[in-house]
C-alpha cells in the first residue's frame, strides 16, 4: 500500500520501464499507470524515428494487461511536442513521404483508439502535431502557463491540416471555434485553450503531474470494458473514416508536399527556426 | 380568465385526468397543458409496467388535440427517476428482455419524437433512464438543490449507454462533455449540469412549477405547425438512426444483459441497493 | 503607406468602387479588402433585386485578384438586413417563387463558400435571412446595442427555416441551441447572442467599422490557399448538402408558400409591418 507521504502518481516498485532514443515509459504495475515521457529534445519533433518508438511504445502498453492507462508528458523543458518534423518533408523521395505519413496516420489511430485510459499532461507549448497528440486523448491537462500554447497552427505556415486533424479538433471544440481557429492557425496561450475547452484543466506547473495522477485514478476508478466500449462508441466514426480513406489520405500528403510551393515555404520556415535558435 | 391571483401553471377548470398506477395526468384544457407525475415510489424505477403506462399516457395526449405541451415531473421527494429497473433485466427470460428493451426504445422515439412541447421539470435525482427523460424533453428545468444530480452513469454500473442514448446526450452537450461523462459515468450535482448545459435552468426547488409553467406558455406562444416541423428537422436524423436499427439494438440488448458476467454485476448493485435502505 | 493618423480600415486611394440600386461596395485594392454596404432602406430586406445585386456583387468580388477580403454592413440606421422580402412571397407566380427561391439558395453558396474572408459588422438588426447573411460569414461583430437583435425567427412568422439555415446556424452554436432558438423563433438580443456565440464578438457602435477593418487585418495576414482549402473543409458537407437538394429544396419552398394558411399569415405580418411604420 502506498505510504501516506507517497504523493500520488509517482510510481512505487514494482515497476517496469523501458526506454528507447526518445521516449521513456515507466510501468507501475501496481496502479495500472504507464508514464510516458518524451525525451527528444530540442522540441520532441515527430520524426519518423520519434513516431516510429511511439508506436511501439503505445503498442506494448496497450498489450500489457498490466498497463489501464498512460500519462503523456515531456521531459523536455518548456515544449511538450513541436508536431511533425517537417525535415521529414523537405526534399525526401515519395517512398519516404509515403513511410512517414502512413507513421502520423498510425500514431493517431493508436491514440485516438486506445483502449488505455489517456492523459496529456501538457507541460509546455504544443502545436500542430503536437496539439494532435493531446487533442487524442481522453483528458488534457495543461500548466496554467500563459507562455505556453497550443493550437492546430498548419494554415500559419501555408499548409492544411488532414481531414482528421480537424475531425478530431471539431470533437473537442465544436465546429465554430474549429473553423476560426484552424482557419487562422491559432495557437492559443493556455488560459484561451482552457477558455475554448481545448485543454480540460490548468494547473500550476508544479502541481501538473500531480494532478494527472489523481484524474487518471478518477478514471480508472471504473471498470474498464464499459469505458472501453463507451470511447468506442464516441470515436468510432471518425477513425473509421482514416481507416476508410487511408490510402487517398497518403496522396493527398505526397501530392500536397511535392509542389514546390511548399517545399519553398517549408525551406523558409525551417531557416527561420534555425535563425530562433 | 384566470384570476389575477392564479399563479400561472396551477390548471384551471375544467380539467381532464387520467390517472393509472404509476403515472398522474392532469390535462388543462383552457391552457392546453399537461401535467404528467411520475408517483412509482420509492424511485420512480421505469420498469415494464411504468414503462407501458407512460407510453400510453403520451399516446393518449399526443391524440388529443386539446393537449399542445406536457410538463413531466415527479410526485416522488427527492427522485425525478432512477432510470431502467434493473429486476427487469436480471434472471428473466429472453421474451421478456425483448419486449422490455422494445418498451424503452418506444418511449424514447414517443418523447424525443413528440408533437408537444416537452418541458422536465426535474425535481430530483434523475441518473441513467431517468436522465434520458429529460434528455428526449424540449427543455429542462431542475430544482437547484446541489444534492440532487444527473447523468448517464451506465458505465459506472459496467454498462454501455445505447447509441441513441448517446446520441441525444451528444445534441445536448456537445460532443467533448458528452464523450468524458459518459465514459466516467458521471452524475452531476445540479449546479455543474447547468454548467455543461445538461439541464437549461435552475430554480429554488419551490419555485419550479411555476418556472416550467411559465416557459411552457413561452413555447405555446408560438403557432404549432412550423414549431413541430422545425422540432421535426433538428431530431430526425437521430430518431431515424434508431428506427432504421431496432431490432439490431435489441439483440444487443440480450446478448449483453444474458452475459453472465453483466448479471452478477447487476445482482451486485442491486443488493448494493436494497442495503441502503 | 498608411499614414499613422489613418484609421485602420478607411479605405485609401486607389479604390474601385461600384454602386447599383441597392448595395454599394468600394474596394479598397492596397488592402484588399472590400466594403459592402446595404442601402435599401427601409429595412433592407433581401428581395430578388436585392439578391441578384448582391450576386453579382460578391461574383465580381470573387473574381478580382487584388480581393481577398469583405466586410458586409448595412448603410440603413438600426438594421443590418430584415431578411426575405415578403412581398415576394405573396400572391405571385410558380416561376416567381421559384426565381426567388434559387436567388436566395445562390447568395447562400457564394457567401458560405466563398473563398474571401468574409466578416460580418453587424450593426443593426438581423432577423431571419439577415441573420443567415452574418451566419454565412467567418466572423460577426455587433454593435453592443440591446436593442439589436438577430436570430432565425421563421417560426414566430409560421413558417420553418429550410434546412440549410439550419445547418448553419448549428455549426455556429451548436444543436442543443439551435433547436430551442429555432423552434421558438428567438431573435437574441445582441449581449444574449454575444453569450450564445451567435456573434464572435461586441463592440461599441462607433467602433465597429475599426474593430471589422482590425480582425479582416488579422485574418488576412495568413497565406490564402491554405486558409481557403481550410475553410472549404469545415463547410463543404453542408454547401454540398444544398447542392444535391437544391430542386427538391426549391419544389418545397413552393408547396409551402402556396398553401393559402401560409399566405394568410404572411399576409397579416405584412399588415403589420406597415402599421407599425
Amino acid at each position: 500500500p502506498p505510504s501516506p507521504l507517497q504523493p500520488p502518481g509517482l510510481p512505487l516498485a514494482p515497476c517496469r520501464s523501458f526506454s528507447n532514443n526518445k521516449i521513456q515509459v515507466e510501468l507501475d504495475e501496481s496502479s495500472g499507470v504507464a508514464m510516458m515521457k518524451f525525451k527528444s529534445p530540442p522540441v520532441n519533433s515527430l520524426s519518423l524515428e520519434f513516431l516510429t518508438e511511439f508506436s511501439i511504445s503505445l503498442e506494448k502498453l496497450e498489450n500489457n494487461r498490466a498497463c489501464r492507462g498512460v500519462i503523456i508528458t515531456s521531459a523536455v523543458p518548456k515544449i511538450f511536442s513541436s508536431g511533425l518534423d517537417i525535415t521529414e518533408m523537405c526534399g525526401k523521395s515519395m517512398e519516404h513521404y509515403t513511410e512517414f505519413w502512413r507513421a502520423v496516420q498510425e500514431i493517431w489511430l493508436r491514440l485516438y483508439g486506445s483502449n488505455m485510459v489517456t492523459v496529456a499532461a501538457v507541460n509546455g507549448s504544443s502545436p500542430a502535431g503536437g496539439c494532435l497528440v493531446a487533442l487524442s486523448c481522453d483528458y488534457r491537462i495543461m500548466a496554467e502557463n500563459p507562455k505556453f500554447s497550443i493550437g492546430l497552427n498548419e494554415a500559419q505556415l501555408g499548409i492544411v491540416a488532414p481531414f482528421w486533424f480537424k475531425d478530431t479538433f471539431v470533437n473537442v471544440v465544436g465546429h465554430r471555434i474549429a473553423e476560426r481557429s484552424l482557419q487562422l492557425g491559432s495557437l492559443h496561450p493556455a488560459p484561451e485553450a482552457y477558455k475554448l475547452g481545448l485543454v480540460d484543466e490548468l494547473v500550476p506547473e508544479e502541481k501538473l503531474m500531480e494532478k494527472a495522477a489523481a484524474v487518471m485514478a478518477q478514471w480508472l476508478a471504473l471498470p474498464d470494458h464499459a469505458r472501453q466500449l463507451t470511447k468506442t462508441m464516441m470515436r468510432k466514426a471518425v477513425l473509421d473514416r482514416l481507416v476508410a480513406h487511408r490510402e487517398e489520405d497518403i496522396k493527398n500528403f505526397i501530392n500536397f508536399v511535392s509542389k514546390e510551393s511548399i517545399q519553398k515555404s517549408l525551406r523558409k520556415y525551417m531557416e527561420m527556426l534555425k535563425k530562433r535558435k
